[in-house]
């Protein structure tokens, strides 16, 4: 795998003398076995041991731990559970992890306002647990919600399955406290719809720890829907479930959720989980409505009729909560479910235009014989958010190497097709180089002098999120700017 | 009036010359009589003459324009329609206007995508007419609607009576393409759900053109809705629809629009538009829903039920769509109308916690004594954002300064019940010094160093929208921060 050039040098006893000055025996790691659980995030095919880790406990302790990096020019990464998928909270093996697992607190439920104050290190689900006695809950719900936190979900913006209706991070949370890498806080955003000044709120949500180290988190809550339900379709055309999810957007229908799953996805599951997935289908989709009884009613008999026009063969609506999660579980487990089948999976998350569906599991079938690995998509189908799940063996020569450039060929082609190379996991290190395929220099350089307006010295999770020019330069010699000359034959797809 | 203070010396001599080297006599405005017209927008109350104004016709001019200004050291303030009501297009005396009136070409109206590129130029009525062939419209839909531009709009990041539902002007736009002061084009956004790398779509809508000069803009576009229909409801007290707003939006309601106007205002609107408001009642509040036929009378009913048990003593439901078009046209015409009834008004635009309203009409009904001048209160009631509209008489000695420091207390009361300065019209000229209420040290800082990664001269809208912490030291030896002393007697509001 290849590692970013890294321009730091660091005296570690002198840092270590250092942080013992300012932390607490039991909130500084530093011996190897103690850092060895954080040498990787979710991405472990990405590895480096830092120099320490500091799990402060106050942002008091936060301040220290920056101003003393700040001085020293040590490099500093942020980490909540350790549970994205490219590599964000990936050491610097010349640096300190901050880990803000001890920033677990729920510091206030507001049902009049509909908000919650709380720490960063606090899980996805533990807000809704939270807000439940209200009727409320945080509507972001990314498949980690269990174990990934509120703070991990601003770095990367993270999404969900009912992003589609309800938003991304960005869309529920409402104020930020942040520490700059100088130590020195401000805070962000407020209950307005539209803050005065510049938008910092938005420009920090999802700036992947390269801006500051946040704090606090102010989220909305949402009432909780009195009914949902969930219509499953199964198709024999995977061309045909894709366009009856443009038809559904078309006809001016906002799911609670849209999902869709390919056969190897759905033959990866249905053991794991036995939702009742159709394995003969080529794909199924899955359509959430919610809200009142009434409206649900509405809603699922409008969907029904466009799945039936776009040539579903198979219907099926959730009669019961308990069968909804059921239908729900496969799609939520696909990724250790495909962990069960496979030493080893990569998964990707590139964005395409909706109606692009198609031409896109074309190609990444014949991408399949090129790299000849198997590849298993599940979609955000209504954001056209796709995660191909690609299946490798590390511990076999060449294998990893072939699925990291499957995995660039998809992301490349997501831009040629009018996409992205990220829908809600970020670009962390693994998507550093494709960076250089999605923007232009003057972009680039845009992002630059921002990072610069926040960390000068680029202590931030240095490396990650946005390439410097240097390294595009070399990448852009390996192949090629914005997709055009990659794929040639793009027309044909 | 208060002016800011300007470091800025120009050689009107020498800009004109250089200006006359880029630019055809037709694109470039000197003579006092042609520069007249643009000495204010829609804050008429401040006033500056520019020393040029530039009409360019292509980007290639823009960049010509912008590189000229950087180069000379020269003040540039980019203006659409002039509609803008916190003077954010007000010109700077030692600088040039950028007028984009003549970019006011639709680029692409895709039904498929359900996107349009237009020029900044182009009026934000007009894109909902170019969309409607294709059963489509651009959803935001400020006040100003017929006459303001898409550039405008982006600047302030402006809303309408229905970005309750369907958000403001940074939900709406996709895609950015920006001149830099230093006439280096970008481009921001994307397709995607969420662009890599730092959130500079949302940085930049908003930004009252401190960041850069837009030359197209790319936005969402949404199917119309087969029904809409509105509810009207008269309250004899004010609290009570005040309480009823907040009970509407605590049901899970999220309306189309949802508005309110104080008897004031009723009064000088229906004369002027025979709406059919009910002239005895204290608030009257306008509740739109709009969707398929069975959406609507089900969510009608719901909101019915709700406006009864909060106390409405008249209801009345929109029969036909000139009904419902009559409805609102007292709400979209308050300001002229109330221009009608006095010399001149000045508008307000602080948005407040929902369930603060109540307090808020009674603080202002209090300063109506204490300033000795009448105003009527227009809210987006659903949003929190009040548009109080001060009448006076610029005639008279005293009467605007009066005006001015009502206006103040407002905005600085809004802060302190946990509001913002402002909602939707922008900080621009008017509200800088209450930016130094809004804000603390560190996120001014903030915002500087933003404003210094565009925008290191400090061109673009010089002394507007954020101001300098020099300001803020003056302006809080004469008013206070945070507006914690500014009203001792809060609590008993």
């Amino acid at each position: 795998m290849s590692r970013p050039e890294s321009s730091f040098v660091t005296d570690r006893a002198t840092l270590v003398r250092r942080l013992k000055m300012i932390l607490p025996a039991h909130c500084l790691l530093v011996e190897d076995e103690d850092l060895r659980p954080y040498e990787c995030d979710g991405l472990t095919a990405y590895r480096a041991m830092p120099l320490a880790v500091c799990l402060p406990e106050s942002e008091g302790q936060v301040i220290d731990v920056l101003r003393t990096c700040h001085q020293l020019g040590v490099p500093v990464v942020a980490r909540g559970a350790g549970t994205g998928l490219s590599g964000g909270a990936m050491p610097h093996a010349e640096g300190v992890v901050l880990s803000l697992a001890r920033f677990n607190k729920i510091l206030r439920v507001d049902r009049d306002s509909r908000t919650a104050a709380v720490q960063p290190g606090v899980r996805n689900l533990a807000v809704s647990e939270a807000a439940a006695p209200y009727g409320l809950y945080y509507a972001p719900d990314p498949s980690s919600q269990i174990a990934c936190t509120i703070g991990g979900n601003v770095a990367e913006n993270s999404g969900g399955v009912h992003c589609l209706k309800y938003g991304l991070t960005v869309h529920n949370v409402l104020r930020l406290r942040v520490v700059s890498i100088e130590g020195e806080i401000f805070e962000i955003g407020g209950g307005a719809p539209d803050a005065p000044g510049y938008d910092l709120l938005a420009l920090l949500i999802g700036s992947e720890g390269l801006l500051g180290v946040v704090t606090e988190v102010t989220v909305k809550l949402v009432p909780k829907p009195e009914l949902a339900q969930v219509v499953m379709a199964s198709f024999h055309d995977v061309a045909r479930a894709g366009d009856a999810v443009a038809a559904i957007i078309a006809a001016g229908i906002i799911p609670a959720g849209l999902e869709m799953m390919d056969k190897a996805a759905a033959a990866a599951v249905e053991p794991f989980v036995k939702a009742g997935y159709d394995l003969d289908a080529a794909a199924i989709l899955l359509c959430e409505s919610d809200g009142t009884p009434e409206e649900v009613a509405e809603e699922i008999s409008r969907v029904m009729a466009v799945l039936t026009a776009s040539g579903a063969h198979d219907l099926r609506v959730s009669q019961s909560e308990a069968e909804r999660l059921r239908f729900w579980a496969g799609r939520k487990a696909a990724f250790p479910a495909v962990g069960r089948i496979t030493p080893d999976y990569y998964c990707m998350d590139g964005t395409i235009p909706r109606k692009r569906l198609a031409e896109m599991l074309a190609a990444i079938a014949a991408m399949e014989q090129k790299y000849g690995l198997r590849c298993a998509n599940v979609f955000h189908a209504g954001d056209g958010n796709l995660h191909p799940l690609i299946m490798y063996d590390a511990s076999l020569p060449g294998e990893w190497e072939r699925a990291e450039a499957f995995g660039a060929d998809i992301l490349e082609l997501s831009v040629a097709l009018g996409g992205s190379i990220t829908g809600e996991h970020g670009v962390g290190i693994e998507k550093i180089n494709q960076m250089c395929v999605q923007y232009a220099t003057p972009e680039l350089e845009a992002f630059h002098r921002v990072k610069a307006a926040f960390d000068e010295k680029r202590l931030l999770n240095p490396e990650k999120a946005v390439p410097s020019l240097h390294r595009c330069a070399e990448y852009g010699r390996m192949r090629v700017h914005r997709g055009e000359l990659k794929f040639p034959e793009l027309e044909r797809f």
